[in-house]
């Protein structure tokens, strides 16, 4: 699939009724077995980028070039529309331009900027800070500006609803909205009224909930205009686990062999690793 | 840990009278958790980097520049004693020159050039074909050539025994031996006796082993020179049955919650990604 | 310009009757000065590409992924059509694949592929030597099959003129033209009535030519079919000379102030630099 | 040369009694030229990274990465002990030690990291601002921790006399000398007796002047402490005026010929690219 075709299977979704969760994904193999048990969106947070490519915590010591070295693996790999958290832009406004133009062209389906104030500056203790909202505005143009293919999705994020409030979120995501994102994202929403009062302000565009309450049912979300749902990182602590147990047996003297019920055969990873495609080519050309 | 520690410290294990399997790993998290239960030597072999960077099967359709990222990423990560198959080399003996170079600066503790004629010839067909011992000679010198730190340890590899047989093998390992590499590697192996005979040819020289018949135990490889046993990647495959039952899960539409004992915890993701570190660190310069 | 337009214009240029030299290039300062004097195509030769990442000699050294990051270094700082001579394609006819991938990902508007046998084969000498007819033309056909956008320029090239004569030459291009190549590229040629026989075998495929005789007219080329023709690169060595006169009088104690004659102002390195665009983004953005 | 013996010579120049200007660089052929002519010390400025590597104005739109690569290029190409302005260390203090480790890795010499609020504070307008002098200490606390080889230097600039006067200034250098810095870097100096005060105040530090006025004679300079005076970039403009007058000659139709006295021969630029080094290794691995 083309970038292009990416981007408008990713708009298809936000101008859906549906509400989906992206599968997780960080690098080839993942985004591969995603698509292998179906998932046809992925996402790449800020987070598990800095974890799997730094093992560092997720305090913004990534690089927009290395975030942006590992979409790139990941669309290279595999067909996935992958919508990006790219956190705060990596630096003012002018930093957001190289952030859209790097993701685009590393083949994303679309990102999220957000208006939290990153790095975490000087003397702020442990809570969240936002920026103003003009700055933050400046970034949704500064974000709209840059786009050079215009199925790319560009979403304004924000964490004001557990430092603002309601009133506060729906100030800044109408604000986002009128400066022309694609959708709106909002992270710490605790009741469907939050969302009510968010799609009312922002023209019925489409929202990204980063987490909801658990109590309230997927289908309730999508009647509220949410179409993705963020539902954490559970698949990157299934791997640490299995890298746990298997690198544990191993160093306490475990036979290989006896990991077998637990690992994918040599035909399984043959398929991931699409080695019959690589086989036609030998063929083809090298023989 | 320097990287100049990290290679002495592979060298006492090749000095040693013991025969270590490395952990295999491939990027950070799979680095820190493989320290984190005890491993101190890794291992960075070429189709699980081709794997896990690109998803192509071991073809050497990985870059050099590619390879060193890697390595770069995993070493900057953890303090493993990193060990590479760095394959025949990225062409030719000028090839092999850029190959230490680059793998000694990215961190890495040792590597192996193999004497496989790679990437695959022209018209080779399925089986896999050798260099004269000349060019394998010429590659084995050019290594030891271009390595700066004299602790980083340069391994001369073969597939003869599957090729040539121990006749070839030994021939082979005794020509690299006298070239002046730090180890033989051999894949292939059938029995102990012809661990006897590389011994006896190359002035015992620690000897690598990519693969030995299960019955053989590990102390009897060891009393034999063998210092380094290779058992396969059983790590990637599990993390790959990790991945599909973790988004089969999820895509089917599975509760994150569901998934609790199949995860680290938070606490566990933190001691990996050092958040307490990270927390110091905020402390003291961000306060 | 988007990648695919700057691909329709070098198509343009094979399409048309006159032959151009294109702007040597190898980063974006270089590329920026090529447009603003008027140049519309650029070209980055392996030879450059190895001797500006690496100073390193033309002997393939550099990786596929720097030749790569280089590629789109010029491609995002300017909008140059970019033609690369990309060799052999770094490695056997799957990593031809790899190559038409990460060139035309960078952004190129086209490349070559040639039949020589690279890197240096062992005991080869000093001499040239070509792979087989059938093995050039397995790389030819794995370049075609990895090629996502048809504007893409693929063209053959040899160096069979000064090792197989004009006989070798046609039957090599005629090969590739028929495996479907956009272009035929000849190094070495001696005479025009080279370039009627190979125009005559290939279907009256565009010729790109490296080097002619300085006694033969442009205007002659170009009524024989060539339509780029490749006349060394002597910006680079220009570029050297006005670096050591530099150097030179700055170290032997020479007034900054003294090399007004020979350096661009302030204003030029401005408008080289777009700091007018940077100035109103900063005003629309960041105030 | 080693990482550490080229950080040596630089301690070596700190430690003396004379003021010397390091040769602007920015790529390896610029190390290579600067080395030719006799330069033992390179600087590489933020402006002049962004400039070659992205045709960008000094507007931090460069990456930690893209200038990390940037180093390794120069440093793999020449012997330079290569000194770098590191900006503001990319980020906050948790991002000045992701600078300091990976431009210590990338194999510099030697960085300064500056107390300017960068990038570009929304709002700010065209003058320039300051972090706090708390910021500032925590950023040099957090560079000093980072660093792995003592003998990599670390150097505190600030912009300060042009924005707080000598005052400030020396408020500002004093505090940065107390928290372990190996030099002090002052950039629009206007006076010797600045010089005096602020060595005064810094324990009698090295200093490394930004500019000075074109009055004051080097030997005067040194006398009062200054051990490194930048001078402007004018290689880079001399580069873009050759640059210039290459191609429009060649775009008007001019002949390669006629470039031969504004061009490096082929000696020298075979000189520059050790060809002869290669061919020995081709002599000796390939033949």
């Amino acid at each position: 699939m083309t970038p292009t075709e990416r981007r408008e299977r990713l708009r298809a979704v936000l101008a859906g009724n549906a509400c989906i969760t992206p599968a997780s994904v960080w690098d080839p193999l993942s985004a591969r077995v995603a698509e292998s048990v179906g998932f046809e969106v992925g996402m790449l947070a800020g987070s598990v980028a800095s974890a799997t490519t730094l093992a560092a915590p997720d305090l913004i010591v990534l690089t927009l070039t290395e975030f942006a070295d590992q979409i790139r693996r990941i669309t290279r790999a595999s067909d996935l529309s992958l919508m990006l958290d790219a956190d705060h832009g990596y630096g003012n406004a002018l930093n957001v331009r190289r952030t859209i133009e790097e993701c685009e062209h590393a083949g994303a389906a679309g990102l999220s900027i957000e208006d939290t104030a990153l790095p975490i500056p000087f003397g702020s203790g442990e809570g969240e800070t936002l920026l103003s909202l003009e700055e933050g505005v400046g970034k949704m143009k500064a974000a709209l500006s840059a786009r050079r293919d215009k199925s790319f999705v560009i979403a304004g994020r924000t964490s004001a609803p557990r430092i603002e409030g309601t009133e506060g979120t729906v100030r800044r995501l109408k604000a986002y909205a009128e400066a022309g994102v694609d959708a709106v994202f909002a992270v710490g929403l605790e009741s469907v009224e939050q969302l009510d009062a968010i799609r009312a302000a922002t023209g019925r565009l489409p929202i990204i909930v980063g987490s909801a309450p658990a109590s309230v049912p997927r289908d309730e979300l999508a009647k509220r205009g949410a179409r993705i749902l963020i539902q954490g990182h559970p698949v990157l602590a299934a791997v640490a686990k299995a890298l746990h147990e298997t690198y544990a047996h191993l160093h306490s003297g475990g036979k290989p062999a006896d990991l077998a019920p637990r690992i994918a055969t040599n035909k399984e990873m043959d398929a991931l690793l699409r080695a019959d495609q690589y086989k036609a080519w030998r063929k083809e050309f090298l023989s």
